[in-house]
């Protein structure tokens, strides 16, 4: 039966068009990388579970993709079942067949034929499980016998309760853990049927790259990755579930030029991708620190950041307001009324802050940083990007430790962050390599893609793949043709036959059409004249002109 | 707690030079199937699992990876099994609780107390279960108080039956179902936990992308797809559970010329490659057909061309003997004597083909699509591989239904085939798009990788990345240097600063070390004089020469 094709949601194909559109993003980046002395590693697509499970979260953990195990996962489940509750499943069995053989016993039915009938009952047992029944009535067969020579006798339940309290300390038991497996199968069974994920982002197998491969590496590790990730994310406008992420990074120093460095390729990426004034945001986990404490809050810097991050959207006003709800001191907030002003260049934002921090030594560690980095950045220049502080730009603040970076898309371009990143200072101590300082960015593709395409920025040039078409007249024609074509390919020119030949008028129009629709700019015709004289029809897709050559000015004329 | 890391087993992590040698292959092969009018289309990771399952047969179907859905899977397997036995796992709870009632009642209990037993015993079941069984005790309250108030009767055990009668329907066809459950689990309820999986290969992608996307496609469709694939094979020297294919394949078109390209292509690639000797081999499901047609065995190809296949291997008499095991008669064996000393060039192989094949229509259109193609390359000319016929050559041999194609590496080097591939008419029949041929070869990376490492055919500059490294001597020359690396990088120059300044003289090697290292073939050292003298000393890290120059020579040495 055919299948209406479709595939999953949150997943896209992407057409040639699309493709040549991306690699122009993944090229141009990927160029600016290497051209700052970073380097590609790739890894696997999908990691041991330990890897990355407890690394993002509750929330994360729900969203990594899981893995089957491979092989008859069901059949470890199910023994697993039978297993831990040490005989779960067949004890219900074994409970069905006492009760068969009460229900039977009354039908004056022969001890053999009773047996016979319960084995009639369970015969949908697997083998396993009918050796575990056999195994019981082996084990109880006088207890068994003597319940049923006791057959016509009123005080039957006697020994129905003889029995069953012979069970009966596991029965509860056997019963719980039943219970409890089935309510429990998420976390206990589930390595049974999973140990692998899907990568949810690239910095983590990162960190377990660095990890696992130390004594290879010659640190400082700069390293770039462009590889894609999944999330079990709602897919939404915007939103995928397999998504490439571009991210590079320096572990094994802690030196600030790195920042500076990175804020530079920034600048260098989207002004070759022609995307002219971007604003690259910056602050440093030290002047949050800084501002919680001199107001009396070091305890509650999430609160206090998650509502200073609202002040472009609900105003100063507000901004105090859930401050205050969330037990942040009038006096503290009063504090901070210089930040709600934060006006003017870098150098005045700076002073300010200046003021504000004048107590706090973490404070004063993150201005000193912030002014190193924008002095180079002052001395070096930046290209079409503009560097610009933003206090109250927290992004993953649980995680940077030094630089937060963001960078947004030209004004009038809505479009949340097109990248980001920031310093963290200990991301593969949770593999066993402790003290490693990193820093870095990622470049967000399809925001990117999407502000290319809005601003109508895509070389027109990257989405001609062919250049030029052979129409096909017959064999020897496309024989002929196929010399040319090698030739021109030898020379650099993407060159293609039209692999059916005419058999009617019709069929010239249909290659003429498919050169149109694909966009190829030239055709070359050879019929029986051209065939005779060796010469080539050249046509010009655009103009329509055409002119009769030879096959070196073809080459010529397309190279 | 730290872990220690690891990867999948089957999985592979590239470090940088690994990447730069793969891309050198990839790069090498995309650029061709460009210049051959080739376009790329990318599909997601995952399909929905009712498009690849099915497609390659009972041992792929086991190989494919599956994805577990996303939220409380397991809690959509329990309701599953409760549901499809209607009661299933509530019934057992009612089965306990009666039995427990049973155990109860002659201990003098009051009704009301023994409810409370019953309901202490299954207190461990959830609030779901829970309401079942007190819907249960609502739906049978008289039933249940009747037995109980017959407490003291000694003929409970008829009050028992009375009610297990009431439930024996149900009963046996509950159990039944239960049972049948945890058997079939695997086939029933494996698209409540699955119903995604990993591409398997991208061909069958492929056709799911030309059948959904037809209108948008302009035939024939000539694209190239270069993604990774996963399989849950067992993992072992060259074989991996994710793997890269590159894949270009025609659909639409039945014309022979496709056939042509793509033995034109495999010796264009290899040969830029600089992999010279390789050995294209052809052959014609039509000429296999067209075999077994005149020795008698039409009805037995497979058995016919697997023993042939293994002509190399165990030689002529194993494989008559083979055959005759088959059924294949003596006669019909003799037939095929020319087969088995089928040697020569095309030409003479041709001329022995006809005269076995003189009676077989089939085979006769197999010949004549040999010599088409034969013909065309003789004219064109390879560049470096030779084409070869190959009657044992028989892969996919379900799949294919004209050409078929196979890639060894040049002689010497002990390595399976390097590419394959074939004609197939109706690979997008299964999603509802009958009758459109294609034609398409594969290239096998990891196999080409680990011949271009034996023949040492890598070009070096492929892994050497940054061309020159910045000695950072302090902040002040560090700054200097940034405006030098700038300006090189402008000129296409790979430059970086190392990130950390000299405190002490041991740092300096530690600098110089990472410049040897990384194979970084030129250091420049700006300290006090240079700084002082606005020069660069530009050392040759293999030569060991130094220079003084300016900004202005710096560049024009390193570009």
């Amino acid at each position: 039966m055919a299948q209406k094709p479709s595939i999953p949601k949150g997943t896209r194909d992407f057409n040639p068009e699309q493709v040549a559109k991306r690699n122009y993003i993944f090229n141009t980046i990927k160029s600016k990388f290497e051209r700052f002395g970073f380097q590609p590693i790739e890894t696997p697509s999908f990691e041991n579970s330990d890897t990355l499970m407890g690394k993002y979260g509750e929330e994360g953990d729900r969203l990594i993709f899981k893995i089957l195990n491979s092989g008859d996962y069901f059949k470890d489940l199910r023994r697993n079942v039978i297993e831990s509750g040490e005989f779960s499943v067949d004890f219900f069995e074994i409970l069905q067949a006492i009760n068969t053989m009460i229900l039977l016993e009354n039908e004056d039915l022969s001890p053999s034929e009773i047996i016979k009938n319960v084995i009639e009952v369970t015969s949908n047992l697997n083998v396993e499980d009918n050796q575990l029944l056999m195994n019981f009535f082996t084990e109880n067969e006088n207890e068994i016998y003597d319940f049923l020579r006791e057959n016509k006798n009123p005080n039957i339940i006697d020994d129905f309760k003889k029995l069953i309290n012979f069970k009966r300390g596991k029965f509860k038991k056997v019963y719980k853990d039943y219970i409890n497996n089935l309510n429990s199968l998420d976390s206990k069974n589930s390595k049974l049927i999973s140990e692998k994920a899907l990568r949810y982002d690239l910095t983590v197998p990162f960190a377990r790259y660095v990890v696992q491969h130390q004594n290879e590496i010659d640190f400082p590790f700069k390293r770039y990755q462009m590889q894609p990730v999944w999330r079990a994310d709602r897919p939404q406008k915007g939103r995928f579930r397999e998504f490439y992420q571009c991210d590079a990074d320096v572990v094994g120093s802690d030196s600030l030029w790195q920042e500076v460095e990175f804020i530079q390729l920034y600048d260098e990426v989207f002004t070759a991708l022609g995307l002219n004034g971007t604003t690259i945001k910056i602050n440093n986990r030290k002047i949050l620190s800084g501002i919680a404490e001199v107001i009396g809050a070091s305890d509650k810097l999430i609160d206090f950041t998650v509502a200073l991050d609202k002040l472009d959207k609900i105003g100063e006003e507000k901004v105090k307001e859930e401050m205050l709800s969330k037990g942040i001191s009038e006096e503290g907030i009063k504090k901070l009324q210089p930040l709600f002003t934060l006006k003017g260049d870098f150098g005045t934002q700076i002073n300010s802050l200046k003021s504000i921090l004048n107590t706090s030594k973490e404070g004063q560690k993150g201005i000193e940083e912030l002014e190193f980095i924008n002095n180079a950045i002052a001395t070096l220049g930046l290209k079409s990007a503009k560097l610009q502080l933003d206090v109250t730009l927290a992004r993953g603040l649980n995680y940077y430790t030094g630089a937060i970076f963001e960078v947004s898309a030209p004004e009038g371009v809505a479009m949340g962050s097109i990248g980001g990143g920031g310093r963290y200072d200990d991301l593969t101590g949770i593999f066993g390599l402790p003290n490693v300082s990193g820093v870095g960015i990622s470049f967000g593709l399809d925001r990117i893609y999407l502000v290319l395409e809005e601003l109508g920025l895509f070389p027109e040039t990257i989405t001609k793949s062919t250049e030029v078409l052979f129409i096909n007249f017959g064999d020897t024609e496309a024989l002929f043709c196929l010399k040319a074509v090698k030739a021109l390919r030898e020379a650099g020119v993407n060159a293609e036959l039209y692999p059916d030949k005419i058999t009617n008028g019709k069929h010239m129009k249909k290659q003429m059409n498919y050169a149109n629709k694909r966009n190829i700019p030239f055709v070359v015709l050879v019929g029986e004249e051209e065939l005779k004289n060796n010469q080539f029809t050249l046509k010009n897709m655009e103009s329509g002109t055409q002119d009769k050559v030879n096959l070196d000015t073809l080459i010529s004329k397309l190279k």
